[in-house]
């Protein structure tokens, strides 16, 4: 069964994940990784780190020749910026009047500088920030197109993208495919499906910056091609929809989840929001339609799985929030530390990742995953035995 | 660590659950229990089920004179209903042409009957909707009071309520304390805030239940004086509000769950939704406001705990929606299995349950849950060490 | 994938189990498990509780018409001798200084007891030994038990039983079936292989006994027709033999754990003790020997598994130890709380069962074990894949 | 609560290991930590390729100036040999006629070879044996020393050291503390306590390297001050016992564990290993004797934790085994990889390393490991509350 773990601070030396339970077999598309990272770094609204890293993934164990031996993925992503944090965050070199200038003793509201404080005993709470720092995401988005590639070696494809930042909504075009609509967020630097509404959300966050402020949003992740079935009602902690959202909300800075309709089906009546099953003799089962988001029972119903998810916005703020310094407890403005307008864009391939890695994890704990053509073959008849049923 | 498992079919002899990882020492009131699974069968617009059972809890391990022993748990709440059920549901006596009546064929959408037959095999659906049912959160909640009555004993303090019916808002109250909020929603039978607005939501009940129709809801859970730090931003899977959004998505029918103003935070400014920092030497620290629900990378931080849950309104429909029979491939009308209108007040109680559980199990996660003065003794050195901060 | 967890006291009302994992469709034989429970009784050896106590399992989810329904099984076992106890161990009834007498205050060496009380804050040791006493393994040998007839499904065979008693050695009969071993050791009250003994062993035990002393003893189990390849050598905590024994270290007065050769492959050349490899067309791979026990890198490798596991001698003696009140701090002979002279030949059906979990575990952690016939199917498949290899 | 996972082939090119859950605020000390790797490169009976490699671990997370952040620790150690497979060992060049020689096709008796081949579907075995190898156990070696660097200060101390080899048993000094045995161990390139048996095991491993031979032995762990009630008596999965076991276990050629006395105490009388319970008003608890070895109802009792490991002779042989090619099935002899004659010198710190692990992390499962200052505050309040019991 797939899983992983990260470590790496921000402006540490690297980033190094180690990604468990991917089938030998898979020829890994490197450049597909990093197109992946380089997504994570670009959009309209970023602020200037983005221009010192280029991120690239290097692959140090697992693989061989360009195919996964079935043992773990040893992954690192350098942090270019560290060349210029090399003293102050050096990992072996004790501490001295040099190397711990830049101290943060005054926590920025809305991150986990205080109270990650106070948990782990920091006064200098830059120990809490490299960790808490939206850089790891990078490290989820290595792992998670890992982890689309081999979903897509079983025909299970999948997109995230931005249908709303700040106020204004774009049309998640819900008929488009996942070819489509990754074809057609790649047509702007908002990842989002309608050009004709660039220009006023390129406004908005202009605007937004001028003004110090900052924007969240909300993400939407389409999954298709998944075989019902997939997580079980049998127990509150096999619900396949549960772990999902998990995965979501554990990107840094989501406030909230919804599977299909969401909130939108709480105000409905049951009428509207059920999808009415069909069958026919070439396709097998079908729904109507699809305000279940692919999930009923907690488990996977074979329909498209569309998940949503709301991002606050981004914390620092150029126009600081009340704080108190944690030394001298006088009340001062939140320390600065970085400068996105929004982060929505390169969220949304985040939690596309963190998707990706939870279907591929549900699958491997459901099919002997060690060997590739062993899990295709039996995802195939499992997806033959599901359509005579 | 607090775990737990549940067992039990909806028409079977009994749910059984065994809850592992609470304190010794801890004397649990079983009137308490027996009033949250009460809680859980009552208010306006549930269906006839509910006068058959009058659910209580029966615990027969890990608890000796009343209070418990540090070992495993284990409860049982009889299913009066098997009467009535004792020969189609018997677990032991081979099946007979008389015993299998009541099959169900045609799986009802919105619900784990189709999917769970495909995935279990199941040619009679009713094999899935038993366990599927959510009969199985009577145990949940008898398991989640317990928890409360621990962190009740830690200080920490928790309600969930209804806050929407359909589109009827409800206020929430925000300012109440949950000592207030639990009272003021025991003046109804529709476990909200404002007795004012009972009767337009007994109006819209009623007429749905009229027209064949079902209504979903919006619960809000708040926990209080929950100590800063629960959780952790170091990793994907130590983010406390991850774990706390798989448990409520994880209960039967739910589909969205926001953390603090969630969705509303995506559509805001960044200098609208932080909360920010204050200090005073008599409380030490806290916020000037709540936006982000008491967490603050993936920790609590302190501030109250704000989890909204989003509930798609029952599935079954007394005008039953368009099914396929599995055994003949006849597009037909779905089964009806029961008959409320809508859930939403007990499962108000079932999402506070199951936080209840979530913060119960970060807490014993954290410091030495074996015994419960120990438990208290470590919990209060660490509330004072963060003031001291 | 298969788990389970247990509750309940030694003379508290019953026994509970939750079983989950195991596969829709697999008709349950509650007569075999309820053979398992009384050859857990029986044995030359034991005292006199196992003459109140004749356990029968009683299954109240999971189960309908005798057939799994892929949900959790619940079980539970009466303690008859609960009714003489009503009063003591009685989980509601406040305490009274009628309803605790027998209160124990001075701990046993070799149990639970001192530490327990330490841990959980107990004064009255007996909160700790009711839920430390071997009793609880009656539920671990029915779950084993239901888990060894789903290996049974899957061509998977296994017995344990007893080789040594005290400094007694009895062959273990390597090149006997599990059939045949079935067979042999139900021909005494000893569980083992060769009749010769038993009169020997027979007479060491009640020369034991009569002495006020107690017997410890070697436990083997072997399975066969594992398929190669469960578990991996990729990490340490995938390793199947590593989990194997924790499993059967966690048995109750369990000191050592062997699989294979064990320690006497310590002492011997390379040469000695490699399983030279061989191929035929017409049965595949296999090896000239057995001294691994079935084992290569942590995975199976086809060949019958051994494990074997060293008993202590049961602790309480009726010439008691030294021991030290924990009330008055004056050194005072021990409790004595029961009588078994060996519990070796009931322990080698927990040993067996316990093997029997894990090994239905690792399965069901491989294959899709939802429902029978698919992983049947998925198993065969598996097999001849590697015959073809 | 600790954790880790290793990831890395054994000519590729690093091991990576990641560790979470150690506190914040421990300095480490790399050159100890070097100081470990290097006694497992060490000791009579190896062969050449130790002389290549000098390992030395780089941290790249989760350490700042030489002090733990409570984050994820990131550790990477060279492989210098991968020099000379940088082509056969390349992670992501294509696969061509030159970088795909040595190819593995014999599978190696006693080696995860032929099962893994199996299992992952491997045509070239090299792709097993290339993480199967115990070239991983340098990076547990690392991981296991930064545990006993957290262990120590908590007052826990512990060693590894070789007890037996071949048939040649040394006297394990069971009465020395364990810096006694740190520094008897260190006068011989054997670990072992009698420098007047360091001859005769030389003549025993020249002898049996001469023969083409190999040999395996026995490892004792000694851990003291351990304190009294980790692990719980309360189900099968939380006895500290076994979870001791599985890692044991899982450590490379490990085929036997012991506690305390282990298969000794089975051919014992009960009152000759029960240890008898004494307590002074200036001590505390204790126990007359430790034939249990630390451990009763699979908990700690605070007396010294023993734990013995057998291990199997290395597999590979100079006179090699009969196996069979995988691509012709001849029966041909095995390939020949490596060739140490005994490996029980590296393993004992290797079988240490794992033994810390484990009991780093059930004090971090029981008591905050946040932060080290708390730990040790918790730590010692509940000694101290031991003490009065």
């Amino acid at each position: 069964m797939i899983n992983y773990v990260t470590a790496g601070e921000s402006h540490g030396p690297q980033l190094t994940g180690i990604l468990t339970g991917i089938p030998a077999g898979l020829t890994l598309d490197i450049a597909a990784i990093n197109a992946g990272l380089a997504a994570r770094q670009g959009g309209f609204g970023r602020g200037n780190r983005q221009q010192i890293e280029h991120d690239t993934v290097t692959v140090t164990g697992g693989l061989r020749h360009g195919v996964t031996l079935g043992s773990p993925i040893a992954l690192t992503i350098q942090n270019r910026d560290h060349a210029h944090w090399h003293a102050i965050m050096n990992p072996t070199s004790p501490a001295t009047a040099d190397n711990t200038l830049r101290q943060v003793t005054r926590p920025r509201p809305g991150h986990a500088d205080l109270v990650g404080g106070m948990k782990y005993g920091h006064r200098d709470l830059r120990n809490v920030l490299e960790r808490s720092s939206a850089r790891e995401t990078a490290m989820r988005v290595a792992i998670g197109q890992i982890c689309k590639q081999l979903l897509a070696q079983l025909g299970i494809d999948l997109v995230g993208y931005v249908q709303q930042i700040g106020q204004i909504q774009v049309d998640s075009q819900a008929s488009l495919s996942v070819a489509e609509l990754t074809q057609a967020i790649a047509q702007n630097d908002l990842r989002i499906t309608d050009n004709a509404q660039v220009a006023d959300i390129h406004d908005l966050i202009t605007a937004t910056k001028k003004a110090g402020d900052t924007l969240g949003g909300v993400i939407r992740v389409v999954a298709t091609n998944v075989p019902a079935g997939l997580g079980s009602y049998t127990n509150w902690d096999t619900k396949l929809d549960g772990q999902l959202a998990a995965a979501v909300m554990g990107v840094n800075a989501m406030k909230g989840v919804e599977i299909g309709d969401g909130f939108a089906a709480a105000a409905s009546y049951g009428s509207q929001v059920m999808d009415e099953i069909d069958w026919d003799a070439e396709n097998g089962w079908s729904r109507l339609t699809n305000h279940l988001g692919g999930f009923e029972g907690g488990m996977t119903n074979g329909m498209p799985i569309i998940i949503k998810a709301a991002m606050k916005p981004i914390p620092t703020l150029y126009k600081p929030l009340q704080s108190v310094d944690i030394q001298t407890k006088a009340i001062q403005k939140a320390s600065v530390e970085r400068s996105d307008t929004t982060a929505i864009v390169p969220a949304s391939i985040v939690v596309e990742s963190v998707v990706a890695i939870e279907l591929a994890r549900a699958i491997t704990a459901t099919f002997d995953g060690s060997k590739l053509s062993r899990l295709q073959a039996m995802v195939q008849a499992y997806r033959a035995e599901l359509q005579a049923y």
